[in-house]
């Protein structure tokens, strides 16, 4: 059964393992919730299963769970009311997960990754009820959650799911090995290997509140193609998206012959610190991470018995010495500010520039003229209530709101922030960015990551000084994404020399419809694992080769 | 010039890529010393080229040195008296080695693999001079030097940088991306990819009495063909054999215009606990070790700042069920407990069979028969001492003797060890091995690494507690290798099942020229990584992948 999956998707395979190589374009899933594309009733369809799945249990089987938890508010104003089974008994959930493991192993690198390309395709065909529920959860707009939730976190499963192939196949399962004889007239020594690859263990995936879906199938995926069982502890404000993504890897595994509780559902109260106590279990060997840099770092310290890939937070940087569009560079900006209310681990944060102005094709500009530019751009990309909240979407927590109102107390308050009223759901809380100017001595506060709709604009004392600081930062505090904008050759190329020795990605001169928070998958790497905001990439080799063993045997023929 | 490098051994990198993919047999480096492979004089010229090294300053620039150190003996029963820089100021040792960084990183993947394969031919070159530095470190007899130490650690190393090439080269230098617009008529986005090979910093290879070269070239090189400058701790009974190397590093990097500091030696006084010292250093941000399981545990709980690949020891098991070829086992088994005295990380200790025989071609055979069997193996294979020293090379330290004393408390002695005279060294420890029979409640004494010649003949109650043992101990004390011999498909499966659940390395029924503690380049890999004996396998992606990161940058074109 499981090859015959592998053949049915083997075309998708081939075309992410041609596209990770070539880094050009590619997409499997269409990013555009466009009715022409999926179908006049997608949408509706969609939303009625959302709908559906509301205030009442989510049918999913989960051993060792004891009663049910039901956590979830939208950022929108209202409870979600779907319950979950209640992880109470680790033993027993970890035997689950763990009894089907050798079942897997043998299913053997063409069996999993049939599998898992299936389970992907039946993801996609509920992507309109995932991008709900995304929406639902985290608050993204619902084009976004269509895209960023489904469309793109299906392109960056996919793609891991091609590294994981790549790795695995890259020893054949059989060879056999001859070795001449001493003389000519000697008998070779001839040998037969095996080579079987292994799990690691059982894999642990921990989810976040922001992007339930993209943030954690990477990791999930490359785990389990690789061989092992995971378990889902979802962020308790985003259970649902993960929740129908285990219903649909069980559903496959089980029509596949195969356990299916390879994959399950931890789902928790708030206080159950369920992450941690999974974390440390001596069953766990791998720990795939995303949220806060404080439970990443536990993770990284006590999580030893495992490989722990983290993505935590940093300060995101943007340069600017000089420009020749003015007005496109504001526009860019603008639009990376404001999308889905800069709760993106990617969205700039710290922009320096010179406090002497910069060159533009409208002549010099101050950080005032600069910051008057950006603001004039949110303007028009925010004045109106009913296209703005497509683009902010709602803030996902109070603590959003709290850092808000701070950074008002933390210098020039250049661009101020304005609450907008969502025409379908009033009792969202939506709020537009906010720009803040700073100096270079302001450290204490831009050296530190502010989530959500906030950016600093610094002054410094020339681009020299940008760099240097931006060089500075990163190197101690991480980041995910860099920008800079110079007309000047010679000053790209010194940020590239930076962002080299910094470890960040650097995005240079964005004027049109690519933004600094924005990766695609198969070309753009997401995190660079070279700085202390990640500890990993989605995805490169180390994301994956890391997660399982080849195991041989030799025999003489 | 550095790309002049890799034209020039371009045809040698191909081949060990191809081989690595194939597993099938390749080597780049003749194993056999004689003349009518190496020349008429080589051989002379080689050991003279050794003895102009003794008694005197080895001529090579460590930054940070401050006198000398002059700490090895010949297991042959001799001083060499070479005197190395003893590193004093760490400081000034990482700072020389960091400063050619960038230009090392700039050269590229192209040029640091040519570079990296120059360094190989110069080595081969002095591999007469090589063997003679590892025999009278490590003990080694020549031909063993020769080949373990010489050739074949050469083509571990080709091997690695053969890894390092493929992970490097995955993604491209620079890659063009277009995505299409939403309408048919709209302008693509397009833009320009630049995607650089980034090292993780300083790499820290912490070198072993036994295998100076063999152990510690794949972590060299793999660290070093990736970008990473390398600081080599040698064991200080094992200095020369990579001092050697370092000079040679040093020469060709000063050739192609680099920095030759990009890889130094940092020797020291037994006491000095630079290892230590150096591992937890903020700059390094890889170590290679294979040594004992404390300090390497340790590295694995200190050295967090780093990737840690750890090559410790283990117990190594052979399961006995029956063979058709009685003779043929146990001259095999006689030969694999001889090498090296069993002074190798390979060796076989633990041999698990039923108390009540096995069947074999020479009808059923107690324990008592098998141990006498390969007793009368070992008479014929070691009872010329002239022979028998070209076989097991000398004692490496007093601790093996040691062991094999106290081994003969532990159980009944069913084959004695035998001091041997060495007709050129007689100065020199030698001693054949020892087997003694213990039964399966002596777990205290067989689960317990005993290094050196001594193995242990273990009955069981049937060759189901002996896979049953063989596995426990495995997953609990780790292992390098494992070995099983029986005429039935059926106890085979059953020992690979045990094996990939142990996640040990399996040789079945090995009879003729191939050994369980031999393992060939570019087809066996040395080592799981999936049991507690090593983290790491020589050579696999994920023992490379996490050794340097890539940072893109992308514009619009």
């Amino acid at each position: 059964m499981t090859d015959v999956l592998l053949d049915k998707h083997r075309q998708r395979l081939d075309a992410a393992v041609a596209a990770i190589a070539s880094r050009g374009y590619y997409s499997a899933f269409d990013e555009s919730p466009s009715p022409r594309v999926y179908g006049a009733s997608a949408a509706a369809e969609g939303k009625a299963a959302f709908e559906a799945l509301r205030d009442r249990p989510f049918p999913l089987d989960t051993p060792g769970a004891d009663g049910t938890v039901s956590t979830e508010r939208s950022p929108y104003g209202f409870e979600l009311g779907v319950a979950y089974p209640r992880v109470t008994d680790v033993d027993a959930l970890l035997g689950a997960a763990a009894a089907g493991l050798a079942a897997w192993r043998d299913a053997g690198p063409e069996g999993r990754t049939g599998v898992c390309l299936e389970i992907l395709d039946r993801l996609h065909a509920r992507v309109f009820e995932l991008a709900n529920a995304v929406q639902h959860t985290s608050g993204q707009a619902f084009v976004m959650a269509f895209q960023a939730g489904g469309a793109h976190a299906l392109d960056r499963a996919l793609e891991a799911i091609a590294y994981a192939w790549n790795e695995m196949t890259r020893t054949p399962a059989t060879a056999i090995w001859e070795k001449p004889g001493p003389k000519p007239d000697s008998e070779p020594l001839r040998m037969e290997k095996t080579f079987t690859v292994v799990p690691r263990g059982l894999a642990l995936v921990i989810g976040c509140n922001t992007f339930p879906t993209w943030n954690s199938w990477p990791g999930l995926f490359a785990s389990l193609a690789t061989g092992n069982p995971v378990v889902v502890k979802p962020h308790p404000g985003a259970v649902l998206p993960l929740a129908i993504t285990v219903q649909v890897c069980q559903e496959v595994l089980a029509e596949a012959g195969l356990d299916p509780h390879l994959v399950v559902l931890a789902a928790e109260e708030p206080d159950d610190r369920l992450a941690a106590t999974l974390a440390v279990r001596p069953e766990v060997r791998l720990v795939d991470y995303t949220g806060g840099n404080a439970f990443g770092d536990w993770l990284e310290a006590n999580a030893r018995q495992a490989v722990v890939f983290t993505e935590k937070a940093g300060v995101n940087t943007i340069v600017i010495d000089s420009t020749d569009d003015f007005a496109a560079m504001c526009r860019n900006l603008a639009f990376s500010l404001s999308l889905y209310t800069g709760q993106m681990c990617t969205a700039p944060q710290n922009v320096y520039l010179p406090a002497g102005g910069i060159d533009t094709d409208e002549g010099v500009k101050t950080p005032a003229e600069v910051a008057a530019g950006i603001g004039a751009a949110l303007d028009r990309l925010l004045g109106d209530d009913a296209r703005a909240v497509e683009l902010l979407g709602g803030v996902v927590n109070a603590g959003v709101v709290e850092r808000l109102e701070a950074a008002s107390g933390t210098g020039e308050v250049l661009v101020p922030s304005r609450s907008v009223t969502h025409p379908t759901y009033p009792d969202a809380t939506v709020r537009t960015p906010t720009l803040v100017g700073l100096t270079a001595d302001d450290a204490e506060v831009f050296e530190t990551e502010c989530f959500g709709p906030v950016a600093f604009l610094i002054s410094t004392a020339g681009t020299d000084e940008s760099i240097e600081l931006f060089g500075d930062t990163v190197t101690r505090k991480g980041a995910m994404t860099a920008a800079v904008y110079s007309t000047s050759e010679q000053v790209v190329e010194q940020m590239r020399e930076a962002a080299l020795v910094a470890g960040v990605a650097l995005s240079e001169n964005l004027l049109g419809g690519v933004f600094v928070n924005q990766t695609a998958a198969y070309s753009d790497f997401h995190g660079t694992g070279a700085n202390p905001a990640a500890n990993a990439s989605y995805t490169d080799a180390a994301y994956v080769a890391p997660r399982f063993r080849v195991i041989q045997s030799r025999r003489h023929v």
